[in-house]
């Protein structure tokens, strides 16, 4: 449906320099007001932020689509220069992500459920009871022993939390046309994972098998005695960074998913820090290397979902205070954003834009000397969307060629 | 791969009337900040446009897309509301319009730079030593004698300058499969233009053929003993501008490309004028004979490709003062904006979105007297795509019916 026309030309116009690009993401940065004290960044003191607003361009950027409220993987996706909407991730790869199990091309990745079944087998609890973490890795450890897949395929099983799992096919040969088997309430059985459309698909008809033998395993458990499949997805198939945009790219997050999201587009993690100051030390540390870094601070979003607007400011400002030790890198490009928004008000991602800051060689001025998603309104950026904001970060780095004569 | 979706909106729209539409563009208009002296619009004293501005409407255009720096062509195209993705211009047909050679549509026109062969057939140097203008002419006097094309074809030789030169076939059902015969590095022999995936091109084995009749030619030349050929490209078939937008449109351009792009899209060129106030009398002679007139003033991207600041703030002033005498032929909407961006601070065109001041009937107001870069920010047109202001100028003069009851 989605095209990706615009990454196509980008690809087309991108030359390589020595120009360096940073892109730091405050994961979950944006807000909506809180009440008269107004958003978080309104609230935080920036001393930092704000002078280099005032050098710099700002603008806003919208993650996926107008309205659009987007999960991690998609936020992240955009700022890469990935059209979401093109390049989507299915879960059971985001759940292999998350675990930082290594995903390769060869693998469909699954999320498993522990489910409960009765003697007639319907579902009757979709989460097991919400067994413990331990529980889940003896029941697991029992299905490797159990589980007999064909010649020439490895079946990884791979506790996530409570009643949820990965499941990871690896094989010549697999494909990812397998549908789920969560039949979404309780009081059915659950669904063939080989059944139309899905009936051309081998590894369907593998899965099938699969979850046969793990019912029989199972059998005697009281509450983990069967597992429902869904988003079963193949390792994608995607153009890489380093020859989409013609950069070396290193990620420095702390985080599994956003390592593995880096890593799924062909960035090298280099590094897993955790505090403020530790992100802008290691990203500083790469830039010596590598002419693109991303580094990512988790816990303006953390703080966000937990709604703690206090925590959330508190977090901001300790990001500003580390930023000198970044900027002493000189990045040629530096863009500060976030993968979304997530007011403290809603304890969830949200579909607001995110205000973005560049500093860059090129720039036009007028900016006031203040970052927030307020005067990111009339800032030179504009309102744009997210995936075009790793292109314009390269034009001001001289990495893209004229179009046209 | 793009489509034509909004072009094919607007024509369906298009309604004839008796109002006119002037559109002069100030090539390569747009800057970045000059340190703190601020852009050319900033600095340069404009009393008509800032007066304009304050009773007008502005904004900023993006040329082709986000962070893409336009060629002319495409600038251009852009702001005949033609999108410049989906109506792209090869080489050979620029290198045409460059020189004004009047292409036609039996017309297939490439690009050639004279090289220099050593005797196993390598390519030594692609630029044959830059020769001169006048061995150029020289060299492609010898060919005209010497080529053979095939019944019904004609062949043209032109000179472009030192190794540039322009082919063009003219002939019944020429196709433009053709494929680019420089090696790009040297050491290598021309490629065959009728190699896969070119070999069932008649066009391309006519070329391939008349290449071989050109090595024979030269073979006694010590340095332009050989041509490569690459952008070959037929006259493109688009929708005419009368017909897509019911304008009977005039250009008033004194340079070639902007003759020739203008011709291009069925624009007929009434007049050649170089300076500002030339521009300005010649817009407002055609204003009386036509309901659209593209006016082109070259200087202000000529001397911001110089990197000469002042002089471009010189160019601005001088068109500044010229605006009067076609403001006295009264064109219901007028639209004052560039085809790209060209900082005198980079020497080159840009990504930069450029400035728009349109002066029309049922404008919204609250427009600052103040016509640059910053103020345009905020302005009552926004940012939108280039490809958008000939048809906004249209709705203005009451040119573009309801669409749906």
């Amino acid at each position: 449906m989605y095209r990706d026309d615009y990454g196509e030309l980008i690809t087309s116009l991108a030359i390589k320099n020595d120009r360096r690009i940073c892109l730091l993401v405050l994961d979950g940065l944006g807000d909506c007001a809180n009440g008269k004290r107004g958003t978080g960044l309104q609230i935080a003191a920036t001393p930092n932020l704000d002078r280099l607003a005032g050098e710099g361009a700002c603008g806003l950027l919208t993650p996926v689509a107008t309205a659009v409220t987007p999960g991690s993987g998609p936020g992240h996706l955009a700022l890469f220069g990935y059209d979401p909407l093109v390049y989507t991730v299915g879960r059971g790869v985001l759940s292999a992500l998350g675990l930082e199990f290594p995903l390769g091309p060869r693998d469909v990745a699954a999320r498993l459920n522990f489910c409960t079944l009765n003697a007639a087998g319907e579902v009757t609890d979709r989460r097991a009871g919400r067994i413990s973490d331990d529980e889940n890795r003896r029941v697991l450890a029992k299905l490797r022993e159990a589980l007999k897949p064909p010649a020439g395929v490895e079946v990884f099983l791979e506790t996530e939390s409570e009643h949820r799992a990965l499941l990871v096919l690896r094989g010549d040969d697999l494909d990812d046309d397998v549908g789920d088997t969560d039949p979404q309430r309780e009081g059915r059985a659950p669904l063939d994972p080989a059944a139309a459309p899905h009936h051309e698909s081998p590894t369907a008809r593998m899965m099938a098998d699969l979850l046969s033998q793990v019912r029989e395993a199972l059998a005697d458990e009281e509450r983990a005695n069967m597992v429902l499949s869904r988003g079963a997805a193949k390792y994608p198939d995607w153009p890489r960074f380093p020859e989409r945009f013609r950069l070396n790219p290193a990620a420095v997050a702390g985080y599994p998913m956003y390592r593995g999201v880096a890593r799924l587009v062909g960035m090298e993690t280099v590094s897993a820090p955790q505090t403020a100051s530790e992100v802008t030390a290691a990203a500083a540390a790469a830039l010596a290397t590598h002419d693109f870094v991303f580094a990512h601070f988790k816990y303006t979003d953390k703080t966000g979902e937990d709604g703690d607007l206090d925590a959330k400011v508190a977090h901001i400002e300790e990001m500003d205070a580390a930023l000198p030790a970044l900027l002493e890198a000189r990045p040629d490009v530096l863009v500060i954003t976030g993968d979304h928004s997530t007011p403290p008000s809603m304890s969830a991602h949200s579909w607001h834009p995110v205000p973005v800051l560049m500093l860059a060689p090129a720039l036009r001025g007028g900016q006031p000397p203040r970052f927030d998603e307020i005067t990111c309104r009339t800032g030179e950026i504009g309102t744009i969307p997210a995936k075009e904001m790793l292109p314009l970060a390269m034009a001001h780095a001289g990495k893209l060629e004229k179009f046209g004569a």
